[in-house]
């Protein structure tokens, strides 16, 4: 009875705080996409305020004293939601009071000032002007971790925040296979001479054509229009304030249609998991999104293992002849495969496909490790980036502004987030592949534009877990094994092997 | 040196109030402009999360201590502009703790409830759906006048609450006197049988054409698009979060241009009053708009005084003609004049013109008068209403939908308001008439489209002068007497006797 009562305070509470919450979301939508720059002062002042009641909310002590009742009483007097909640709220109640206030406010200076320094120093090309920041958040991100997580090794502690569970212990091993057998793969691909032709992706494609097509195949996939919006920012995100109201943003090029296009998919991933949260717990952590490794396997489940599947392909090859008649004229269904699928080792990360990006993300790996235990100093990043850019893709940066200076991440502390975006790839094609044994016909389903079994088979065994499970859990879970790169892997030799007629080797 | 601490401390926690409440002004546009529809129940949350979270700083024992220790020091010891921050947040403050919490409740959900109930009668034309939430609204908002403002009348509190110092006292004579010379001026204009043509008016108008339009008109007044956006939203109206991020709106309507156009102007004067606040104190309450009256002043003076003056339509017409040119061929700057001025009694108050306008609000003063002096009673209001408007207007509503229930107001309890209205229209008209005595030149700088003297004169009179004085005080200051009609109405009778070419009478 007593427990009845306490549990509903603690959701009542929850639900405040995630109501405050998902106002921030709208707040940061509209600072990228509507807000007039003259209102930037304003809305920092607006964040701050909100972040400061949201501090009151997730610290008062009387918070406390209902997880601390009710985590007491051990998981069997509730359901595996309801257990999910309290460890939840419990987890991140603890790491706050373990933070030591001083910190989070050195760490909330720093990163406002850091991306101003960033920015300035990336367009300088002047490394040594960021290093400051970057030797104190080396600092500031050691005594977090040491406080917040005191049991594990600093860089484990800011892994684990992006992804629960992960470690270095297995990151390592699995990031050194994929390594080896990656800077093969592209090694070889790089000895062929013939690349795809992919000119008729260049011409001239109107921004209100490309709009309409976006919201088309938007909708195709199972995006709710009813319950979310594309607009145009100038980094394309999904963000918003709750599952009913989910903002994908995109931005367009009139020379290229592609690139936004993929955007959209990718960034309807990303939406696709927050509309499909489960319903009742909407405003609960359970419903949360699991992590970011997770919800980047998302975005890169539809981006890649859907939209750049050759099924996919010959579906939309006539919608884009319709499209865009002038650029699409005598185009084959196998020429466009061709085309969205190249690899050409390049500079910048965000840029990657998906057979090179996964070394990008494991350089800024080895480089984060090194800084955390010691073996790499931050004066020796830049040097350290050229030499290992060269050796896996086999192309050095001329500047730092095309190297170690091009990511955001580190100007705001975010180390330990690089791998999720690896694990989010690995994961998508481990759940592409249990879905294939799951849904006979899931290769038809795609050459017919019918999306729904896909969706509906996402919805149940990923969007719908929220947070009852750890992303290896869950992984294992849906596709009965552990995460393991060399499915991954496989599939990328195979697929790349078959475009690039490369001899078995 | 204690009072100065006292005092930072007091606008440290109004200035975060201000920021939580420019949140909400936010996620009000949003709903209005942006929002998916499925996004409505959680937005209801996260705003009533945040009017909580307010509620709870509004009314912080603390802020009480530190509003009683500064208060009880007096004016002497602070500047004008301190002194009203202080006075302000005293007067809101003590409001707040003398109603009733039970009544702030009860008066939330009948706010909820009853605007649903409204849109259900007005669509099915069944006034008696309605009164029992038209009761009960009288019945709380009198206990809330005798809580919050014991020694005021109850309808004296409510207009006080939008127009403070404005009374029944004041008011009924001035809208006598004008009831009585408006109804003689209509009749006369009503017995003139030759309308002017403004068959030009209605056309082709595309939207994009019509958006530009506006942009540009709006920005030629002085609005600034750096601190500022127009958008689309159902209803015209200015928001935002920020003298820094004003967001006004208007609708769109391919056959006509002038009642979209004219939204733009008129939002734009509020606009311009929200851009042009004292920016030291921008996020304190000496700065905010002083009151409902004074905000409509100002929109209705670019609407009218300004827009649909002879000197801006000799102005625009090059322009208009330019823009449709099929519409304005042959057009001439008179005939355009006349077009946007005709009279036209008609039901709904949203449309009139100026010379009906204030006899819609006469009728809605003389009825809420009524039921809280208890000589209306509720079920009488559809009869009442329809005799006044064939004695004030000459025409009778065929139905409570088009009478009675047309306004939102009531149904959120908003008695008290509808004054508001006229008094800004007199008001704007005062202001003019001083303009154009301090300023030699005026018309000409509307015929040449300068409206930086203009805009000048406002923001430093008006404007920057925030709530340092009392509506009343603030035309006198400006205008050198107190608000009183006799300009108002002689504007109007010079004006459209002319217009109408009425004999002397």
């Amino acid at each position: 009875m007593e427990a009845k009562k306490d549990y509903e305070s603690l959701v009542e509470r929850l639900e405040e705080i995630a109501h405050l919450s998902s106002v921030i979301g709208i707040l940061h939508w509209d600072q990228e996409v509507i807000m007039p720059a003259g209102g930037a002062d304003s809305r920092a002042r607006q964040m701050s305020a909100l972040a400061g009641v949201l501090h009151e909310k997730e610290t008062d002590s009387r918070l406390g004293e209902l997880i601390e009742r009710l985590h007491g009483l051990g998981p069997a007097d509730f359901t595996p939601v309801e257990w999910c909640n309290i460890r939840e709220v419990k987890r991140a109640y603890d790491e706050e009071k373990r933070v030591p206030k001083e910190l989070v406010r050195e760490m909330a200076d720093l990163r406002s000032r850091g991306h101003g320094v960033w920015v300035r120093a990336r367009e300088n090309n002047r490394f040594e002007e960021f290093s400051p920041v970057l030797e104190k958040w080396v600092r500031l991100k050691t005594r977090w971790a040491e406080a917040a997580y005191p049991h594990l090794p600093p860089y484990d502690a800011l892994i684990d925040h992006y992804e629960r569970g992960m470690t270095m212990a297995s990151l390592t091993p699995m990031f050194e296979r994929m390594k080896t057998r990656l800077v093969r793969l592209i090694r070889r691909v790089r000895e062929q001479d013939e690349p795809p032709d992919s000119s008729f992706l260049q011409g001239n494609f109107p921004v209100n054509v490309q709009e309409q097509l976006g919201r088309r195949i938007s909708a195709d996939l199972g995006f709710s229009f009813a319950e979310g919006r594309i607009d145009v920012s100038v980094h394309p995100f999904c963000g918003g304030g709750d599952p009913t109201d989910v903002r994908i943003t995109t931005r367009y090029r009139t020379d290229n249609f592609i690139e936004s296009l993929y955007a959209v998919i990718h960034e309807t991933g990303h939406g696709l998991y927050e509309q499909g949260r489960m319903k009742e717990e909407r405003h609960r952590p359970a419903s949360e999104s699991l992590s970011m490794g997770i919800h980047e396997s998302q975005s890169l489940f539809w981006e890649r293992m859907i939209a750049q599947n050759r099924y996919f392909s010959s579906h939309y090859l006539k919608t884009f002849q319709e499209t865009f008649p002038e650029s699409f004229a005598g185009v084959s269904a196998d020429r466009l495969y061709r085309a969205i699928n190249q690899v050409q080792p390049g500079f910048i990360r965000v840029e990657a496909d998906e057979v090179t990006y996964p070394l990008h993300v494991i350089l800024r790996y080895e480089l984060e490790k090194g800084l955390f235990d010691g073996s790499v100093a931050v004066a020796d990043l830049p040097g350290v980036w050229k030499e290992k850019m060269g050796e896996y893709l086999g192309i050095q940066p001329p500047t730092d502004t095309l190297g170690v200076l091009q990511d955001v991440h580190w100007s705001g502390g975010d180390f330990g987030y690089f791998p999720s975006y690896t694990l989010g790839a690995l994961y998508a094609c481990q759940f592409y592949q249990a879905l294939k044994k799951e849904l006979p016909g899931l290769e038809n389903d795609i050459a017919e534009g019918n999306f729904s079994r896909i969706k509906g088979w996402l919805n149940q065994k990923i969007h719908r877990q929220g947070k009852l499970f750890s992303p290896e859990d869950l992984v294992e879970r849906v596709t009965g094994r552990p995460p393991d790169e060399e499915g991954f892997v496989r599939y990328l030799e195979e697929k790349y092997s078959d475009l690039y007629s490369l001899r078995q080797g």
